[in-house]
């Protein structure tokens, strides 16, 4: 069985695929749904009273959207990560301290995943950060910490991930060529912190650093973005990136603590 | 067809079912699933190779836990709720001012729903609040928040939602008869906020007030929770309820501006 393809059930594959419709337009209709997936009114009528029945779908007259059930399941999947536990108080102090925005992020499936970020005082583009949060398709290498997390997987991983996902371009600074981002990755290995100089959005900056357990297996990075008017060359290039993998420390010593203490 | 069940898909349910149990246990291994789920380890293997390959269930060694996609889909959820965008703020707000969690609770079948809560400077019980949130089993008639909610329901839907879940005890002072939660129903509504007094937790008190849409449509509310020493009882009863519904009432109309504004 090893070379061949796991058996899957056809209709649990479809409800997933539903699923994601729903996740990807907020909201559908039966007919929405018929356009995406190879099934009758009829047969998609089944599949809906099922996922509403279980709670995973909610209907508001003939529209369907995601269940406050994901929520709560989204809660535990961040609550039973020790690195969400440790880093939230960081994370929090560092936009504290900073004014800027602070965010902790993990990867899935080579896509950005956050697992907490708090708004300094001086916070800019809060709403998109927010959405952000809710979007599969956040890319890990436009941002500082996707690329913290990119330049620490296996170089077999991340062009898996390229050729599953491309190189999307975000703005003019993008890095969108293969081999300049292993190049840059190589880089952020040696100086120990990535840089994402208004490669997601123009007139942002950000600064992160990756985040190992114990075992030296990567968890995660944390990252600090503000408007480049807040950071300029000498603070973006020599202050923050020293902060940032301070933080990146205190968090990796507060998990093996924590590890220790449950021992 | 209306008098009868909607049809439903078997194995679509199964899947479902398989991923409360993951939900509850937080990890499974195949044993485990096969000792609730009424299958052969050969059919459950097929399940969780489905589940897995479509992105919402995640294996480490011989264990299965809930994958990261339910925290892109959950904060969706929240997102879409323009009470989470306008009660965030709110919330944070009342954290700060008082020094006390503030909480922003929805409900979904008869159960609580965290949207947002924020812990100010002398925030007690954080930990519990926050694994809450990954909570199910969280009911609604121990709670401020929640009572305030079950008191802006119609009496039918509160009567099954009792029916569902029945009025578990957490602490001595919770209402577990049905005709005294009715009673206190009728007050809540009359006095237009709902008290917790050390019902869900010993030595904890909190306030809370329902939160109407345009329409008059429950929506959900908001709250404040502190221990007794900081909640003596003119605090509790005379200042902190007026405090929690002009909140309520700053959330309604930001609410409503919100809707005139996008019309």
């Amino acid at each position: 069985m090893d070379n061949e393809t796991p058996r899957t059930i056809q209709s649990v594959e479809r409800a997933c695929a539903i699923l994601e419709k729903i996740h990807q337009d907020r909201e559908v209709t039966l007919t929405d749904l018929a356009e995406d997936i190879d099934l009758s009114l009829g047969s998609l009528q089944t599949y809906m009273n099922t996922l509403c029945r279980c709670g995973f779908v909610v209907k508001e007259s003939r529209t369907y959207s995601l269940a406050p059930q994901f929520l709560i399941y989204g809660e535990q999947v961040r609550n039973t990560l020790p690195l969400y536990h440790v880093g939230r108080k960081v994370v929090d102090n560092m936009a504290h301290e900073t004014g800027y925005n602070a965010h902790l992020i993990t990867d899935h499936n080579g896509r950005e995943v956050t697992l907490y970020q708090s708004f300094g005082e001086d916070s800019v583009g809060t709403d998109l950060y927010i959405w952000h949060q809710a979007k599969l398709e956040w890319q890990l290498h436009w941002s500082a910490s996707g690329k913290a997390i990119l330049a620490h997987l296996p170089e077999k991983q991340v062009r898996s991930v390229i050729r599953e996902n491309g190189l999307q371009r975000r703005t003019p600074h993008t890095i969108t060529d293969e081999e300049t981002l292993f190049t840059e990755l190589e880089r952020i290995r040696e100086q120990g912190y990535a840089l994402n100089d208004e490669e997601e959005i123009s007139g942002l900056r950000a600064v992160a650093a990756p985040i190992h357990d114990q075992q030296e297996r990567l968890l995660g990075s944390v990252s600090l973005s503000a408007p480049k008017s807040e950071l300029p060359d000498d603070r973006f290039y020599d202050e923050l990136p020293n902060y940032v993998m301070n933080k990146a420390n205190i968090i990796q010593v507060e998990l093996q603590a924590r590890d220790v203490n449950e021992e």
